[in-house]
């Protein structure tokens, strides 16, 4: 299996995920920049993510425009994904959801969302909250055009998640298998500071070294990463479209 | 398929997904006009929604009577779909459910339940708390009357949703999928803004302006609406009910 | 199928519906009189209540002993069904469980739980909380043996319901069906009181007049009743033992 | 089967309940002493529990080393185990897990989790909570040596289970199936307590007599003990895997 034709599955697996993990309903969705052409990424044409299939996978540019011509209805807030891998060359893959959980931390301002527990140390120390009101007033909330997805990634900067008020978030990760395991624990740490307010008293919050350990102990294809992606895609019923790389950097079918 | 086959069809569809998205359990019904004659309505006979057959659809007439012999039990609250038709021309199909999460708000009257995330902007801004009590007295908390009936919908008056005080809630679309998606969406802005509370301080609503830009924005058979109603009906096992009326206003068999 | 046969079979159906719904796990039960011998109830043996088969149901005394020589294990706990059915001549059915979402109410004594919601009206006005440990000091918190069985029985009184600290709940119905649909709204009336007082302020609980209306519609095979349990017995893969009497008071497979 | 082939497969069936009851994900594990060799242990390989197969399961020493060669990854947490059955004799199976709905008291300090409900009351009155900052400052959270192990240990003292802030739980059992049920009523009896603050007013948790006498209760083949085992392996898909041992101490297929 050439290398694209892995990140391909790989980007159909990420659908699937995030649909059976509730990050994702009928809306949301998951992209990855194209390792050959840093400038292009894939994304699914307009459809649910649970229901993704290899052939919906589009390619598109940075300005949110798929480079080959298109028939099919595309997503209409694919801007968000153009504009962040704009902005960030040092990110391979990117979430935007309506995960359920984080909600609250969107409308809430005084409470700011932060990690509280390891597996939510991916967050990092700075979730800020993106208000699309802010710059362009009373619209229908959607990232519609790649100026409003410009703004959400100027105010992502250099953090991995942003919030959007109302609506939901955008993460960013180092690879898909990053983006989707912080996409899937950032409601559980979300309910996990919500119930920790709930008792009351002071929180115990991850401390900067903390999260800057666990940031240096990234690995994309780790033993600990891969066990949970297998997990995940194994819940999704697609554990047979695994494809994991070699040592040499090979890919093979599972 | 002629368009009445098509809308008993969808309706039994919009039954199987408010079923398998607990808006409603054994309890709870959703109904659609009939579009050849306005002051006709369709329902399930009194069988729980999950169960809902094509054979279960019956026609009603605005005073919640069958307008056909009919020996079967008929749902007791079938009064408040006759009175919503009855007081909403422009209404084409109606929700009456039980759901859990939005009965809180309507028992605490110091809360209002109002639209804090883009998917619930379909509820409007006023949620009116209909209580059967204030002109009804000691009942038993169904409307089992016509009488019953038209008072919720006096209370309902233009807004797309009214909470039941100890009950459940009515809720009134242009169309089917509208109404099962804002029925969908109602409990999950219910509890986004339940959790907001907890967290405390200020809360950021939607605005009248974006509440009124996502309305604008309203298209029965869009690719998104589309997309969400193909999901549900996935998930509910009954994908293959599905039809969509093409580009002319002919429905096919997807 | 004899009145007998169908009550077993009902028997049966009750525990896997109790079982799905999650008002039971491993531990829990439900039993119901013997209509032909009053001083005689059913009760399976010692088996988690979704693994309960015909063959598994034992008839007990109003000592909570078998009437019939039995070798396998018992539940330690039948004598909560013998004492409340010695004590109280007009109820046909019970449940004791563990339902995760009544045991905050059985712990937290600054908080009634009472009907807020028109599913939870049959709990009634009054649910006591029975301390074991008022008059039996400190235990293993099982009611192991007719005098605590009697003490729960004198604490219930004439209510439906008596929530057990640190434990769970003991039920009472007029039937099965009744005792089924009370121990599956009573978490669901729990989690709405509950999450009202979040919002706070003043709640409105059911009225005692609408508790009686209520009661007063009260009818075991109605077309509202068996609509759920039609409906909860398919969810638990068990629609085919349902059992429906007719009109004459005959049993009739359905 | 021999008890030790008996042992292995309640190891895969501990991990698939584990899994099924949600205290584990892709992360976290359940380990047994080598009844034989009461200074070596089983855990799995490097897996999720839910995938965990006989051939998993690796045989470790006290060090948290494989007591044979080994080339598949293991665990980063084994020391975790390594060091609970060093500390404690008296304890022959060990879980350490994630649970989500123990996170909130690991890391709001002023709340103590504490037995409200009879089915908590194997955590014991006494859960301390493990802060691996204390000793080693800024780390990743992980217990990654037989240092960290120990301290964890140590905190643990005499008790039956210990928090660990920001990540999870550590739980200690005179068998498999005492330690798998303590881990999956925790998160249960951490949940009602949570909710019984919501409610306010003061807590009823269980005595310390009340704790004793149900400590004083244990069997680990108890008919009760039994019930819940088999209850939850039937659910988790792996029943066929049961053994249980006969009076006579011998093990047979179920």
């Amino acid at each position: 299996m050439s290398t694209l034709d892995s990140i391909i599955s790989d980007l159909v697996v990420a659908n699937r995920i995030l649909a059976r993990e509730d990050v994702v309903d009928a809306y949301g969705h998951v992209s990855v920049r194209n390792p050959d052409k840093p400038r292009h990424f894939f994304l699914s044409r307009s459809v649910s993510p649970e229901l993704v299939e290899r052939d919906d996978i589009v390619e598109l540019g940075l300005d949110g425009q798929p480079v080959r011509e298109e028939k099919r209805a595309l997503y209409l807030e694919r801007f968000i994904h153009a504009a962040i891998f704009d902005a960030r060359p040092d990110i391979q893959a990117v979430v935007h959801a309506h995960a359920e959980d984080i909600l609250p931390f969107g409308i809430a301002p005084a409470t700011r969302l932060r990690p509280v527990i390891h597996s939510g140390s991916f967050i990092g120390s700075n979730v800020p909250v993106w208000d699309i009101a802010d710059k362009f007033g009373d619209t229908n909330l959607l990232v519609a055009n790649i100026d409003q997805g410009r703004d959400l990634a100027k105010c992502l900067g250099q953090s991995n998640v942003a919030l959007m008020r109302g609506h939901g978030f955008a993460s960013a990760g180092r690879s898909l298998i990053e983006v989707v395991r912080m996409s899937i624990y950032l409601p559980r740490n979300a309910r996990a500071l919500l119930r920790a307010k709930q008792l009351g008293g002071e929180i115990k919050y991850l401390s900067q070294g903390e999260i800057d350990a666990r940031n240096r102990g990234y690995s994309p294809y780790s033993t600990e990463t891969w066990r949970a992606w297998e997990y995940w895609a194994n819940k999704a019923g697609c554990s047979h479209m695994l494809t994991k790389p070699d040592a040499h950097g090979h890919d093979h079918k599972k």
